[in-house]
């Protein structure tokens, strides 16, 4: 049963082709994977777009390059943790990082809305260059737009990176395989609930601090360790969930994840349980889950733990051959069931 | 005198540093040059993004790679000539371009507002992939964020470019001398026009279209016929006015523009006498202006008329060595004025 006919257990929200985006499009949800895959991509179809991977490599001369883009829209901008300029440099070098490569250089392109203190945007590029320093990347290149008050909102800001492969290395959710392990290098869920306890006002005791970090030490500490791990990604919008869903139904694979064993702080628990949220489904920003071949899995647990961003790290479950297209978990109190992506996810502009 | 201390003519808005964000930040005014040159360089200070050119070369491997970022926030999105989706192609083509660069690879990423409709951001795409197949480029990555409404506007479109550079060119405005020639490709004006007439709504006789075009084809002519051309610029936000300004402040030389030998287009010159603009300030989308030695400058101009995007090419002025840090223009009836950027334009999203 493929996840697009599995009937869907986390969303009630009766399905209706608007015609139009509704925020649901960009929250990681199903309606984001049916605009992407059913829209945008057969659009503009073409071999090296197809790959869906969080980075591309393209031949230039004769080298490979890493390339990637993204946009970030977070609200607030600054936030438990960091701020949207720190997520924007974080962010791009973790999509390279994700495909072995090493994050070299970035373009930082921002939107600006009318009525922007700049003091905030003195307060962002100084975020940004905090980030690329820890993250040895060099914004290279920019561009500067301004929208009128009400037709943004604060600031929008795009890195494109560029990152130069690792010898040895070939990671693809293409080559994921059963018997892989599932690795996470920490606890799940800090990002997502740290901005979303910020907009409610929620206090509460224990620390709800994004996890925004850039990955590629980890990645070269875990590369270093065993360089045949299959496929990372870092599991950002709709969560580890969204991750292994995608994944599951691209590639053609079963995915079974033991619930207890996924790290989550005490204070992300507590305020999951308060707004009614699964961890798995809520967005981190310095988190990847590794795709590891089982003989590989102690080795790569071992790099993580012995790296300051995973000491949480942990082996949560397991490709299979079986159930090809789904992903199932096995709960904490022992019932099993199938995990799907809400149709239009309740956390928007997390990232 | 130099154009921060020369008095603008051009504008009677008062000067206040409000120290909030304002639309002429983002015009190609005087705001947006300070914006970038005392807030946001300094804040990233590195070589390479303090060359300031629309396109910089980085080093992968034993390579050099073009890279370059631009965001589109134009308003209306379709306008005559065009739409968001062509111009955000050609745009990043042309800063590749610009550089003597072919073209390569871009990446695409969306802010869409809540409510758009579906069909809009298709037609946007069918016009992306069709830019792109005729700039001989490819969409390679990508990404969407979602917005809600009042918080974006339609479409937002950042794309960032890879280009190879061009053997045995050396493109810079570091390399611009006194006495070379100032060419520009063709008519000036027609993108802004197009928009602005649009938006009020006005309606004239003849064409106002948008000029988008991809540039690479008209430059390896360009190149073909003449290699040494010292560099060359697209004269987009702010017009040629804008591009001219910043040459003449940030080398050191002084500029001799002949105002009666810009060419513009009947219903341009109209409109623009209409809402009292200057065609040098109004914004371009697919000429460029090159700044040649003077052995090369029949050859370019004979290139560029031989191009269709070249037809109405022309020697507008020079470079010269009195007068630095200034762009004088030689007015049509025998006057003399110094150009300078007005410090909040009128044309706000105009790209």
């Amino acid at each position: 049963m493929s996840s697009e006919t599995m009937p869907s257990l986390q969303c009630a929200v009766p399905f209706a082709e608007s015609g139009s985006i509704l925020l649901g499009h960009g929250s990681g949800g199903k309606l984001t994977a049916r605009l992407i895959e059913d829209t945008i991509v057969p659009a503009l179809s073409n071999p090296l777009l197809a790959t869906l991977d969080d980075q591309v490599f393209v031949p230039i001369g004769s080298e490979r390059v890493a390339f990637t883009t993204d946009s970030f829209v977070v609200t607030p901008i600054f936030f438990p943790g960091g701020d949207i300029g720190e997520l924007a440099v974080n962010g791009t070098v973790n999509d390279l990082a994700m495909g072995g490569a090493v994050p070299r250089f970035l373009s930082l392109a921002f939107i600006l809305e009318e009525g922007l203190p700049i003091a905030e945007l003195e307060r962002v590029l100084a975020s940004v260059r905090r980030a690329a320093d820890r993250a040895g990347v060099v914004v290279v290149t920019g561009d500067t737009k301004v929208v009128g008050r009400g037709s943004g909102d604060k600031i929008f800001v795009n890195t494109a990176g560029l990152g130069t492969p690792r010898a040895g290395v070939s990671m693809s959710a293409r080559r994921i395989r059963p018997g892989d392990s599932i690795l996470v290098s920490g606890t799940l869920g800090d990002h997502g609930m740290a901005i979303l306890a910020l907009r409610e006002g929620l206090e509460l005791e224990g620390d709800l601090v994004s996890d925004t970090a850039p990955l590629h030490g980890i990645v070269a500490a875990i590369l270093d360790a065993f360089p045949d791990v299959h496929a990372m990604r870092d599991p950002t919008r709709g969560g580890i969930a969204a991750t292994l869903v995608e994944i599951a139904s691209r590639q053609r694979v079963g995915i079974e994840i033991e619930e207890r064993a996924i790290p989550v702080k005490h204070a992300v628990r507590g305020a999951c349980e308060i707004f009614g949220l699964d961890p798995m489904f809520v967005a981190n920003e310095g988190k990847l889950v590794a795709f590891v071949p089982p003989e590989g899995e102690a080795a790569v647990l071992r790099a993580m733990r012995a790296h300051p961003l995973g000491r949480d790290a942990a082996c949560i479950g397991r490709v299979t051959s079986s159930h090809g297209g789904t992903t199932l978990v096995r709960t904490a109190i022992g019932g099993q069931r199938a995990l799907d992506l809400p149709f239009a996810e309740a956390l928007p502009r997390i990232c």
